[in-house]
């Protein structure tokens, strides 16, 4: 089945580009003519409409209209707007996502309601492999609280089902696996953590934005998502939350700050929560970021999710099919899995010296990622990613590994971030 | 004394303009000229260097330099160089100042570290005044903790010393009031708490860069502050946390975040955490945000904190001699302390009708804040306010009082925010 996606030639590409109907996305997008950019789900490119909107905000809104602009310039309901826009992306009901804070931030707001609406339950699962922040804020909230909870992290994803019990919690999870790609069956998983009596909280990080989502149709109970990968809202872009309707007036969280007050602007010594998921609201929201972020929402607007879907398959079935075709040896592992209702938006592969092959790539004008200890991931952003892209990445890849590019020493040593 | 800085003419006013050391700051600013901005104490207005900045950020650090900025354009360095800028405004050590996160956020971390510096006390005083998201930030701590500590709230700043005892743990203020702009005598304050063997915490929101700090020669123990006032960050901008380097290692605060880790791109399951204060950094910062209020900071670089005080003190005073001498009448009642070392950088009176007298001096080009229920609040952030400006709004303030503008009906309806 993979070789028929196979790329052969250059203009075998194109021409998939050119029966593409989310091509024209791409002009949408400041992409450097020099570069294969496949690291879209660690940093999603500049959208040319935040370059006005950031003129605006940052001239005309906090220049002339100074204080005035929360009203003026709606920045107020920034949080709220930009969260509704999101909300189509991820099937949520608009009212029951909202942009804020970091991911991290958010995680730690929704565990603490998680484990407060479960009060007689002790163990959070999840898994070994997921994003270190979602494990580390569900360890700070456990430290903190002190009663004995306890995180229950499975080795491999089939050990789930297992892993959940009366006394479980919570089952957190990250939709799509940063590493390897796999992506979780979240209706299904969903549901029995339900049957066992268990909420959960969802990481859309590789997600939203990446494949489509009905939240809705799952009965997702809470999820947080990320702003910066594929909704290209820019370097450290405010997070997203969602807590289901018949949670969000059950519990007040804990990050209680005044923009989560049902009257913010009353100055009242005592708190009292927001109706609704607003609730999970906490600081002053970042506007110039959260201003960013709704202009990148924007170009979402006409995006039709099952094309977005679909393209994107292709463009990570034709990778794996190129490079097994190009690169007969074996000397690369997938670790994407092969079945595409199991698969987000990205390809990777193990290799023994994958950060020095990835620092090779780079030098060469392929952006991928290298993940710790051995894995190339490269992201296949089905907005703006063309067929040309998979081609000339795979034959930079190849090129590097007949010619052992990556032994060079400059390649070896490795920067602060990778 | 007050009468001698009264103002009584336009060319008088623009006379004291012309012997201030700190006049030509004013150009860095983008100030519109049709109004007097009196409000920066609420949103400083925009530096030109921001623009410059967000064009780099934006067009090249991001949109070109895409993922690779993380390293090249240092977006990783950020917290800790933004919060070196700060230090020195605060008066302490550069590693021990962090930016991040919001204002609330940052206090949830701090208020966490105290209690568990303090295990056998049960009581945080603060004050009734507080500014509110300070005492809902320990309201939601209290409540997820549920160990019985509470919140104990002065009346009166006098009351403070007398609320202190062995079983306080954290004695939380904010160094100078929101609404009527007293200030606090932190040294003293924070001897007293010790005394007790309290810890402290400030919350320097409408002191950083109002007024010289000393953070270290009071021997505080932690402080927050926000970036979108006095410090002109831009809306919503990065807040900054401090924590004194006795404490930074003795804790692991519960919003453990990736970025908190001692090696983020390790991808470990287990959190360690950073060595020293940075272990308060939680998720990945907001580059845009961060980028615009390191640009701003910039500007602090010459700028002489006693200088700026001084000029402060003398707008304040000239100020309040003028409305004096202007609206003898006591329709408006002086709430900010005359005595100087009492004083922030703010000008508050109270009137029975102070929201629709606010929205007539706007309407005129007089931008204050209206504080619930009868506040009028002029802020005088020195790096750019003018003795002009002083005059100006007292004028406007008098017509609209002598003139009862503000009792047309236009000027009476709320809106959302003010």
């Amino acid at each position: 089945m993979m070789t028929q996606h196979r790329l052969t030639s250059r203009d075998q590409a194109q021409a998939r580009d050119g029966q593409d109907c989310l091509a024209p996305m791409r002009a949408h997008f400041a992409l450097p003519d020099d570069i294969t950019y496949l690291d879209g789900n660690s940093l999603g490119p500049l959208p040319h409409a935040v370059r006005a909107r950031m003129t605006r905000t940052v001239n005309a809104e906090w220049g002339q209209g100074l204080i005035r602009s929360w009203n003026d310039a709606g920045w107020i309901d920034l949080p709220e707007r930009v969260g509704a826009r999101i909300a189509r992306l991820i099937g949520a009901p608009a009212q029951a996502v909202f942009a804020a804070d970091s991911t991290s931030v958010n995680l730690f707001k929704l565990l603490s309601a998680a484990l407060a609406l479960r009060p007689e339950r002790r163990v959070i699962v999840s898994e070994r492999g997921n994003f270190p922040t979602d494990l580390y804020m569900a360890q700070g909230l456990i430290t903190q609280l002190d009663r004995g909870h306890r995180l229950v992290l499975v080795d491999d994803a089939s050990a789930i089902p297992a892993a959940l019990c009366d006394d479980t919690a919570l089952l957190m999870l990250t939709h799509v696996d940063y590493r390897s790609g796999a992506m979780h069956d979240m209706a299904a998983l969903t549901h029995q953590a339900h049957r066992v009596g268990a909420l959960t909280l969802w990481d859309l990080a590789h997600s939203a934005g990446a494949v489509p989502l009905d939240l809705a149709g799952a009965d997702v109970d809470f999820a947080v998502g990320c702003g910066y990968k594929y909704l290209n809202g820019g370097p450290g872009a405010p997070a997203f939350f969602h807590v289901a309707e018949r949670h969000a007036d059950a519990f007040v969280q804990p990050l209680a700050g005044w923009f989560g007050h049902e009257a913010p602007f009353a100055f009242e010594p005592q708190y009292r929560p927001a109706p609704g998921a607003a609730r999970y609201l906490c600081g002053t929201p970042p506007v110039l970021a959260m201003a960013a972020l709704d202009a990148a929402l924007e170009l979402w607007e006409d995006v039709d999710l099952d094309a977005l879907r679909a393209k994107s398959l292709a463009l990570t079935d034709a990778f794996i099919a190129t490079i097994e075709g190009a690169c007969p040896d074996r000397v690369l592992e997938l670790i994407t899995p092969r079945d595409p209702a199991r698969r987000g938006s990205q390809v990777s592969f193990r290799h023994p010296q994958a950060y020095a092959v990835m620092q090779a790539l780079i030098a060469r004008g392929v952006i991928g990622d290298f993940r710790a200890p051995d894995i190339l991931r490269f992201g296949f952003t089905p907005l703006y990613t063309r067929f040309v892209d998979v081609f000339d990445a795979a034959k930079t890849l190849r090129a590097v590994l007949e010619t052992r590019a990556h032994e060079r020493p400059e390649f070896q040593i490795r920067a602060k971030v990778t």
